[in-house]
């Protein structure tokens, strides 16, 4: 186990993966770029990634994980001695960690279409050395997922032990699954579906109109000029509704007024779940593109894994002799509008995918994987 | 039972109270102000309301029926004989309908701070003759409900056999059962709720937060120049998302494309349900004023009968003598985000609003009411 005592400081754990590196992999190189599901053709395309742990000679202890709507490719440990904060799911993966980067090879990048390093629709398109804006092609879950497999081909990695994730992660790690399935040797899909009800599609064209109806949005085209930060603020707001159910709205917030004892009669956030929904959508708009919203939305709601791999149906998705491992949250708004939905694991595969709760009090445990 | 037969092709159950007149009720001149619950003061207040049947000689057989936040005093009937449509509950008010107005006398009025008739933002504020815009006062479900009681004042009634309304209708009419108890025979608060839930704030606030992003709504000043059309369509959006639940959604659009078949892959309305929030939104802007939308959602998020009446719990509330019948929807987002705190009949308390289905297929059935 590999500590590094310099910035435990920044590690609420104790145990980090230290300070890691951002890196990017550029493909499809004019003339021969990336043909899209949409028929539109993309290249030059960056990657951004990072990876954690050693790869083995054999390249057989990989784990592929995928990150959600607003994620990246920062999964655990710091850029900097002085970072203030690691990565977005380093309470899960480092040395000794529920995935171990003293045991495995972890890998994530940033998805096509994204904001945070990988190609999208901030990214500059060299045809005219401007931003795409809106000029960027719709990508799909499906052409994430065959960036990522550019990547594992370019690391020289042809069989995973898992792929992980949660939300549009766990999309994608459905689209793995029956895309590349000879590449996929354990599936762990969180939270997530094989295809959004009208319920999710409505709140994300809510989301997208929001940042559509903003002037500073201006047709897409607002790089060298205001953001539509207004806009993407209250397409925040209403993504983090979603995040939180009834039942957790009333234990976090109920009806208690924020740093005060009764009501302003005026339009001030007077309720702390107000307060709550401002700072989630001021904080977001430093962070985020808002075309990339419209876009990673766009191809959540696209994606239907029982249209494209089903012919309609969950029961005719082909059998995969993968193994799975299929947690869900039962409490949140947007979990419920999926589960009925939700791939089910079939009884007929055993579990490589170990979940050991050690003390779930503390969400403690560690998975362990094997090839076989 | 009165037919009014020129008018039957605009009737689709071949029956209606035929044509019927908005009317004006004036109190609080100053400086005899309406005093609000904030404490501030308000006049002239002006009452938009209407009436159908006949009010009997003892002034005995009033029913008081209370709108939804964007309804208006037009329960039923038509304004003239080219009207294209009838009232918002013409189906359950008329003669020989549920609530039938050949044995009893309907009251309807729009509530304070609406823009159908009655006193809001958008009236004109006669101290500096322009609209009142932020200048006018929050008012509460509790001032609604004192406006009201000063209309059935003017009108001579003292008694009512029953209130009844739905949404923020039934919000006023738990308010009137607590407020004038002895004036309230029977009540039928539809599905409503003592308070929101930090869910149903959160919604609202989003919404708020959509019209107040809206460059033209310009900290409310917009009655001289262009309206906050796109925010005010942006949170009739967020709110028509709750009328509808998960289940429901499902059933009316699923996943189904709008006259087309297959993705456009651009930022176009492609799903049915993306189609239905733009229909809802754009049409919603031609008849509501976006100020009243703030001033009527923040009335209802303040509303807490269990804290102004019960001393904080729903079981404290007063047991009045009057009976109840508390119909709910199970299946909207709404409605399940409020259920559990629903006011619930006490079983001490007989029905006299007798639910007599005749044909619940056709939703076809009568109450009758009784002052005893």
């Amino acid at each position: 186990m590999t500590k590094v005592s310099e910035y435990i400081d920044h590690d609420q754990h104790g145990v980090s993966v230290g300070i890691v590196e951002k890196k990017f992999f550029t493909f499809a190189e004019p003339p021969h770029e990336m043909l899209l599901e949409s028929g539109a053709k993309l290249g030059p395309v960056t990657i951004a990634y990072e990876t954690y742990g050693e790869l083995d000679a054999g390249k057989s202890n990989v784990i592929l994980v995928l990150h959600a709507l607003t994620g990246d490719s920062h999964v655990a440990g710091y850029y900097s001695p002085d970072d203030p904060k690691p990565g977005w799911w380093d309470i899960m993966v480092g040395p000794g960690k529920a995935i171990d980067t003293d045991l495995y090879f972890v890998v994530c990048s940033n998805i096509l279409g994204s904001c945070m390093g990988s190609t999208g629709p901030s990214s500059i398109n060299p045809a005219v050395n401007r931003p795409y804006a809106l000029d960027f092609p719709l990508v799909t879950l499906g052409d994430m997922v065959t960036a990522q497999k550019a990547l594992l081909d370019h690391l020289g990695i042809t069989r995973v032990l898992s792929v992980i994730g949660g939300s549009l992660g766990g999309m994608q790690v459905l689209e793995w699954t029956v895309r590349y399935p000879d590449m996929v040797a354990s599936a762990i899909p969180l939270a997530t579906t094989t295809r959004h009800s009208a319920l999710a599609i409505a709140f994300n064209e809510v989301a997208r109109q929001a940042i559509m109806a903003d002037p500073n949005w201006n047709n897409g085209d607002y790089y060298a000029g205001p953001k539509p930060d207004l806009g993407l603020a209250l397409a925040r707001m209403i993504g983090h509704i979603t995040y939180l159910s009834d039942e957790s709205m009333r234990h976090k917030f109920g009806r208690r007024l924020q740093d005060r004892n009764d009501f302003s009669f005026d339009f001030d956030a007077n309720f702390q779940v107000e307060s709550y929904l401002h700072y989630q959508g001021t904080k977001f708009v430093d962070r985020f593109d808002a075309n990339s919203l419209l876009y990673l939305t766009k191809a959540a709601d696209y994606f239907d894994l029982e249209y494209h791999y089903g012919e309609g149906s969950a029961e005719a998705l082909p059998k995969f002799s993968f193994r799975s491992l299929l947690p869900a949250f039962s409490e949140t708004l947007s979990t419920s509008t999926t589960k009925t939905k939700m791939w089910e694991a079939r009884d007929t595969y055993s579990w490589t995918a170990t979940l050991c709760f050690r003390s779930p009090a503390e969400r403690n445990f560690s998975l362990r994987f094997s090839g076989s």
